[in-house]
């Protein structure tokens, strides 16, 4: 920074309307940008803000351009537009290799020069880190897991034994991969465990949330695809797989043994019950349970929208009924038709 | 302690009735009080153990006094005057200033003499952390981090760079403050990561539940203002504001570029889809969607309770079909008027 | 390993029907088997890959028996058989005794010699640890803990002052045990934070999935009873209780002061309310929310299954009209007796 609108246009591929040796020295909302800023617009929440904007330039649409008193950088995909913006004028930080004094290395663990250890790191025997990879402080990778290249864990993480995890993954704290599943068998009323001998497998450019939680297999192994995004607290039961660019909001819950197809988007706190398969291309709103397999592509809901208490404690008593409220329209239409 | 009666009496602001002389050693509930307990009735559930509890005072509204055969504290509000009588008789332990020789400082971090800084923690680059702070064992405050004076990071908590905290908060273990927020953009059926270069500012007297997680905004910063209480196992988004002395309870989702106002409250399990805008004051009770704004104060509700699985396996069948339901007996209607 | 198939049925106390001295080597899904490895067959959706499975036997019902063309363990209950094979074929890795110089422990900390304390951990003062028990790397156990024999806290796992946890536990990473419960009164639009000054006590062969938080009493202590399996990211409040040989699924919220009973089993993502009381053998299905105490045993559920979104869209606005669609419907009814 700064660069030329010019500069920035070629590298996210899009059109120039306006002055092209403008200077961009940030990126801001289209509410508080000021001058010098680079601004968006992608939601139609925020098309209010368009006309008073501070913004040196805004990336819009060809549809919204017209509309724009500034500088435009007009793209088809104003948020992907935005998203190289932000990747070019923001790049992430490098961080100097380094093993920290206070990390503990166990014997046979492979740690290459290139790589970050830091601060009360524990790496169990026999782990392998990739190169350039980065273990934040507080992190704990048990025995026989595996790091890729230049994946980061950001901080206070724990890989237990046996875990693989690609290249250019993003884990952010308190992430737990590779705990036990949930493998429990009734016995006479008591519970036996059940050994849990599966691992997990996490693929490549893989992004983890804070606080999110995988499981280990109990036979097979737990799968998480190339390109996956999860966001924070989404839990992942053992055995579950899922494809390739799917992405998962905020505070699932996902069974044991559940299938996610390839590009799937599942909203916030949305669960799927275990053995299911889910279709590739599926997307799921936010706060939805799934307890049967979906075998096409396309939207699917369940959540309900609040209303006023009041009316909603009648509706709630009434949906304790309406199997028989059904029924008795139907009888009414039978007497009617008589 | 001990202390009298009266002595209690006078801190809490309860009107006396009885001995003011009786000795009070500590706090119960109605029913396992004992001699030397104060107990207290708030919730109608317990009235049920006012005869027969032994302890020595109860504290009461006026209205229920007369049902009271021991000593009566009696307050307009039995359950704050309860919470001043408990912050009495037991007050927050002081711990002794300290460095813990095993903790990790790193160039630059500002750590005043009376703060304590406990085992295994790691303090990054140009920290600063505030008089009397306390920073359990296992803590990793990121470079760049503010801490206020007075707060306490319980143990094993993850700051990320740059947070800001303020003073006087109380922060539970596996807490995550400051990790990037779910900011991507769909390129083509992969995902571009937007980087999250807002940060996350938190107000004075604010207490957060255990494995909260907190992201970094993505432009601006997520906001969490003074008074904020949180439960455990909350995630809130990036760019979302909590406004003063709300309360939210465990488990909730709260999405990006969320606005929460003044004293609201949210009930467990909860989520609020993101963009949306909840005015002061507004009471969602637990279980609920939010995928509209709530522009009146007022009580909302959508979560379903239980029934048994037979009756409700016939309603939700049900459920698929209610708009066709509520057509056919608009038309029932129509047929009936002519 | 390897056992004959003889040895196993002893073991697991099985019937055998084919090659008593066929060799096992491992076990594997019915899908994956390859020579050597026993199966079993207890869901039946993997009945179909009884045919042609590959492995060298399999634990099934008698009724199944006949449908199986390679060695056959007769089992009343499969699952279970399969269990306790597991257990027989991958016994639990011994650690040995130690504890690493990088583990600080506390002034009057007691840790016998066959315990285990991994690196960078962290003893507070006067904390019991039991014989054989097991500290991973990162753990933090507060002051006055009791961790009782043969018990396993695998890493980063948070253990507050006071707690106190039975024998032959398994706590996985990330569990929070005795955080603050959420106590807060309203004092004129102001939160009071009540002092939580009871505990958390934890029985004998309980096991704890990652993440989960448990929170300390309010006044009374919060239990889980023995034999209680809890899955990864559940939330349990203060003052609750669980009963003996109860399993709650994956990222349950649980409220305050609940009671649940013995060998209740409850359903991922449910929530259950303040103050209530679950009987014994309770069943609830996954995403359900109790707000009613439940006072006999049987199986509960509220969730509702997804549709398709357009279709959701209608039912989920007819929802908000249900009381008044009933209304209409008696009123029809009416006009029809007539």
């Amino acid at each position: 920074m700064p660069y030329t609108l010019h500069e920035i246009a070629e590298v996210i591929g899009a059109g120039l309307r306006g002055d092209r040796d403008c200077m961009i020295t940030g990126i801001a909302t289209l509410h508080n940008a000021r001058e010098g800023d680079l601004s968006f617009l992608a939601n139609p929440r925020y098309r209010k803000y368009l006309n008073s904007t501070r913004a040196s330039a805004v990336i819009l649409s060809a549809a919204s351009a017209d509309e724009c008193s500034v500088n435009a950088l007009i793209s088809e995909d104003p948020y992907s537009a935005y998203a190289r913006a932000a990747a070019f004028l923001y790049p992430s930080e490098k961080t100097a290799a380094e093993i920290h004094p206070s990390a503990v290395l166990s014997e046979g663990a492979c740690v290459p020069d290139s790589a970050f250890v830091g601060a009360n790191v524990f790496i169990g025997e026999d782990v392998e880190i990739g190169e350039r990879a980065y273990i934040g402080p507080g992190c704990v990778v048990e025995k026989g897991a595996c790091i890729g290249a230049d994946t980061r864990l950001v901080a206070n993480i724990t890989v237990c034994r046996g875990v693989s995890i690609g290249m250019r993954n993003l884990i952010h704290p308190g992430v737990v991969l590779g705990a036990d599943g949930f493998g429990i068998a009734n016995d006479g009323g008591r519970w036996l465990k059940i050994p849990q001998i599966g691992t997990v497998r996490i693929g490549n450019d893989v992004e983890l949330g804070a606080n999110t939680t995988i499981d280990r297999g109990a036979l097979e192994d737990t799968v998480i695809e190339d390109g996956v995004k999860i966001d924070n607290q989404v839990q992942i039961g053992h055995n579950t797989r899922v494809g390739e660019h799917s992405a998962i909001a905020g505070c699932c819950a996902i069974a044991g043994s559940v299938s996610i197809g390839r590009r799937c988007m599942i909203g916030g706190l949305s669960a799927i019950a275990g053995h299911l398969e889910i279709a590739d291309d599926v997307v799921i709103t936010g706060m939805s349970g799934i307890s049967n397999s979906i075998k096409n592509p396309g939207m699917y809901s369940s959540g309900l929208d609040v209303t006023e208490t009041r009316i909603w404690r009648k509706n709630n008593a009434r949906f304790k009924q309406l199997d028989e409220l059904a029924r008795k329209i139907l009888r009414l239409e039978k007497k009617l038709d008589k």
